[in-house]
């Protein structure tokens, strides 16, 4: 039994069985939309090439994971839809995060915004143009998600439990994406308000309401929602600190981002509230004067990374990004696991943490 | 009975019943978003505000006049919540379409991105917060017409009927708006092309859809659906082309819309589609040199307003809104329908083709 399930939680099979749910779904008419006729297909090809991109799929892989938790039962089927719609959902939230942070770039290819600009680059109005249909590419994804979720057959007690963990957890993205908004352009010395974003936008939306929504599913009890709490939540903020660090020091040919992006739009992390916390006046000029600024170049950041060295923040986030990591395993040890799930779960939360990308 | 009905039907009590569940539902804690938090508050009100202002609620009108259309039945609160989330669904396609056309006002009002950006206007990236804020609040408001959705307690049955017709109408709009941004700025002679975007952009968000979802509620069979289309789809074509001509020819006092906005955005409609296909050379000539130019002023719109009139577009175009108001009338002449709710539909029908705003 306890071989089976190992089997059966391989994460590589898992991603597998997301990827053909993902790829059925995308090419058929997602949302019955006809996907031949005039300029539609424009939009409906592009959901399906950047969904189907190479992804971690780390929110699905959760909600696969927190069924299991929970004890499965029938009605696999509903499963793999409610895992896969998450994805979906994900790429509305990448694609309008993208035009909000200017990003160039996503997963080493042009960001939506920017494929659009280019495909239709003879309009005179054209980077416009990119951001427009790039805004409803987005709301597609969303209408999607929900096609694929409305789809997905599941029972009245399920929709009665899990449907309020996917509202929620729509909100609760959205309201750390406007705080996030609010922060960027201007980040201060405030940690609690830089942690209290990355709970929102990350350790909620990525980890926990993924692993509570798969529990729910399979009918999880008050208990095991509680467990998969303590471990979601550190390993989120875990894994948004790493994604900061990798912002300012990351290999822009693994992240595929621009690694000066989050210095140029003033992103407001822990890491850049805990250096500001610490800097000498003459260290708070120099990122008074170069933090946010769109033309900021290499030997700025140089210098900004110098700084957020010399103050310690960078050990300093590396030290909670170990710590928060090893309280989400410690919240594994729990019989209310199973081996294997709690073995699953240790290998996502390496993923999350440990990670050049 | 048919006097119960008739006063059941009333459209000012009918509405006043959609304020009360979209103010229920918009003054708590919509999508489990807690409105008290620093920057919280600001998109949940910002919300509230926008669907609570005064508008014509002709969708959810529709819906809860399809109900009735096809029998009704128990369950009326599940009506009022899936007729109120059509109206929260469509603040989130005037928001997004108000930056895609760069619309000022709405309503008479700034629009959502110009509020977000007046409100902050201290930030030295005041325009581009605003547009970014505005993409989140219309993501905000997608996300809560699905909590008031998945709300509304629907039976299995209902489920089955009734959510592919609402993925499909999002689908569709969505379609629309693409079509209609492809087509901005370079208006042709091709009418079918104006018309198609039309018919998915309104005659079925608008009209066809909202009532079928009602019907379907309440188990119409698919005689009562097909005569519910040939009102319907008209009428929604109708709606539309009366909109064209207020765009270019309507007291901006009135619509809340600056009259130059479809001018100077260059909008693909079957009025200048009618009238490009009429033009003298010298007629084209002005309207390739004015059309599109977001510098426009009020005496390049009377030389545009000119060659409508005088090209015979503006007439063409109020006979084709006749013609369909006239089509959709007849369509209601069936015993299919008990009289008040041909009289109420009639009702509707004239505010969507007779009026100046």
């Amino acid at each position: 039994m306890s071989t089976d399930l190992a089997a059966t939680l391989d994460l590589d099979t898992v991603q597998d069985r997301i990827e053909t749910v993902l790829a059925d779904f995308l090419r058929r008419s997602p949302a019955g939309i006809p996907s031949q006729k005039g300029g539609v297909g424009e939009l409906t090809h592009a959901l399906a090439d950047f969904v189907l991109a190479p992804g971690k799929r780390i929110r699905p892989l959760l909600c696969v994971l927190g069924w299991h938790a929970a004890g499965g039962g029938d009605g696999e089927e509903s499963l793999w839809r409610v895992a896969a719609s998450l994805e979906v959902f994900h790429a509305f939230a990448l694609i309008h995060d993208d035009i909000i942070d200017s990003s160039p770039t996503r997963r080493g290819r042009p960001s939506m915004h920017r494929a659009f600009a280019a495909r239709h680059r003879t309009r005179p109005d054209a980077d416009a143009f990119g951001v427009h249909a790039a805004i409803l590419l987005g709301d597609l994804a969303l209408v999607c998600s929900d096609a694929l979720m409305n789809s997905a057959g599941l029972s009245k007690r399920q929709r009665r439990t899990v449907l309020p963990l996917v509202d929620a957890m729509r909100g609760e993205v959205l309201l750390g994406q406007h705080l996030d908004l609010l922060a960027t352009g201007r980040p201060t010395g405030d940690v609690d308000e830089a942690m209290a974003i990355t709970r929102l936008k990350t350790a909620k939306y990525t980890i926990e309401r993924p692993l509570h929504l798969g529990a729910a599913l399979a009918g999880a009890d008050r208990d095991l929602l509680a467990m998969c709490s303590a471990y979601a939540l550190p390993l989120g903020e875990a894994f948004q600190l790493r994604d900061d660090l990798l912002g300012v020091f990351g290999d822009p040919a693994l992240t595929g981002k621009p690694v000066l992006e989050d210095l140029r739009s003033g992103k407001a992390t822990v890491l850049m509230a805990l250096a500001i916390r610490r800097v000498t006046p003459e260290q708070r000029r120099t990122l008074d004067a170069l933090v946010g600024r769109a033309d900021l170049g290499e030997e700025d950041a140089v210098r900004i990374r110098r700084i957020l060295q010399h103050t310690g923040a960078r050990d300093t986030v590396e030290s909670m990004i170990i710590e928060r990591y090893e309280r989400a395993l410690a919240a594994l040890d729990t019989d209310l696991l199973a081996p294997p799930i709690a073995a699953a779960l240790r290998k996502i939360a390496a993923r999350a943490v440990i990670r050049t990308a």
